[in-house]
C-alpha cells in the first residue's frame, strides 16, 4: 500500500502546498473584506441581512449597492477566475516532475502578483499596476500548463 | 510503478472523495435550480433563451431580474467562494497525514455547514443561521490550512 | 519514498491532466476575452481603468454595461460553476482505479461539450444548442461522481 504521507516528502509537492494553502487563505479573506463593508456602510444584498437595522420600509433602505462593496467583490471574482486554473494546473504540474527550482520559482512570482493584484485593485493604485499583475499570474499558469503538456499529453 | 488504485486505500483520503463529491454535487444542484426558477417564472438573462415565449418585441419582456433567480444565484457564487478553498486545501490536508478521526470531523462539519448554509439562504431562514453556518464552514477550512501550514510549511 | 513523477505514468491520470490543462486553459481564455471587448467598446468597470480615454467626467462615460462584455462574462461565470466540480470529481474519479477507456470517453466528452457550450454563448447559437452542450457536461460530472461513490463511498 501507497503510505500517503510520503507524498508530501516530494519537495515540489510540499511547495505547491504551502504556496496553494497561502493563496487560497487569502482569497478567503475577501469574504470577510466584503461582510465587513457591508456591516460598516450598512449596505446588504437580502432582507433577512438587515431586519437589526430597522422594520419594514426602514429596513428596505439598506438594499443598495455600494462602490467600495463592489470592488471588493470584484476582486473576490477575479481571483477565483485565476486561483483555480493555477490550482488544477499547478497540482498537475508538481506531480509531472518538473525541476524544483523552476517550480518554486513559478510558485512564488504567482502568489507575490495576486497579492499584489488585490492590494492594487483595493486601494486603488493606478493603472497598469493591476493590469500588469494579472498578466504576471496569467503567464505563470500559462507557462506551467505549456510544460505540462509538452511532457505529458496524452490525449 | 505507483499503483494509483492504491491511493484510494487510504481512510482520509477516501473519507475527503466522499464529501468533495457529495459537496460538488450539492452545489451542481444550484444550477438546476437556477433554471427550473428561469423556466418557470420566464425570466432570463439572454435574447436567445425566450424566443420560445414569444417574438421580437414581446420576447424583450422576459428579459429581467427576479428575487428568487437572484436568491440561487448569490448562494451559487457564495458556494464557489468557500468549496474552492475547502477542496484546494482539504486535498492536500489529507495527503499531509493528518489523524483520521480529527480529519472527517473537519469535513463532516465543512459538509453540514455548507448545505445548512443553502437551506438557510433559499428558505430564506431569519440570521444569524446563514451567518453561523457560513462561519462553521470557513472556520473549518481555516483550521486546515493552519494545521498544513504548520507541519508542512516549505516556501 | 513514493516517486512522484511515477504518478504520472497511470494513463488515467496522464489523460485527466491533459484533458484538465485544455480546459483550463481554455477558461483562462475568457479573461483575454473580456479585456479585449473592453478595450474595444470602451467599457469598463472601475474608475482607474479608463483615466487613458478622458479627464474627469469625460472619463466616467466609459464606466458603463455592455452586452457583449456582460456575455463573455457569462460564459465565463458559467465555466467556472461546471468546471469546477470536474476538476474535483475527475481528480478524484481518475485516482479510483477506473477502466481506461470508459474513463478517457467522460473527459473528452466533457471537454468537447464545453468547448461547444463556449462557442454557442458566444456567437450566440439559438437555443437549444447552448442548452444541450451544457446538461452533456452536466451529464458527464454526475456520471463521474456516482461511479466515484459507488466505488469508494467511505464517510
Amino acid at each position: 500500500m501507497v503510505d500517503l504521507t510520503q507524498v508530501m516528502d516530494d519537495e515540489v509537492f510540499m511547495a505547491f502546498a504551502s504556496y496553494a494553502t497561502i493563496i487560497l487563505s487569502k482569497m478567503m479573506l475577501m469574504s470577510t473584506a466584503t461582510a465587513f463593508y457591508r456591516l460598516t456602510r450598512k449596505v446588504f444584498a437580502n432582507p433577512e441581512d438587515c431586519v437589526a437595522f430597522g422594520k419594514g420600509e426602514n429596513a428596505k433602505k439598506y438594499l443598495r449597492t455600494d462602490d467600495r462593496v463592489e470592488r471588493v467583490r470584484k476582486a473576490h471574482l477575479n481571483d477565483l477566475e485565476n486561483i483555480i486554473p493555477f490550482l488544477g494546473i499547478g497540482l498537475l504540474y508538481s506531480l509531472s516532475g518538473p525541476d524544483p527550482s523552476t517550480a518554486i520559482l513559478h510558485f512564488r512570482l504567482f502568489v507575490g502578483a495576486r497579492i499584489y493584484h488585490t492590494i492594487a485593485y483595493l486601494t486603488p493604485l493606478p493603472q497598469p499596476n493591476r493590469a500588469l499583475s494579472f498578466f504576471v499570474g496569467y503567464g505563470v499558469t500559462l507557462s506551467m500548463a505549456y510544460r505540462l503538456l509538452k511532457s505529458k499529453l496524452y490525449l
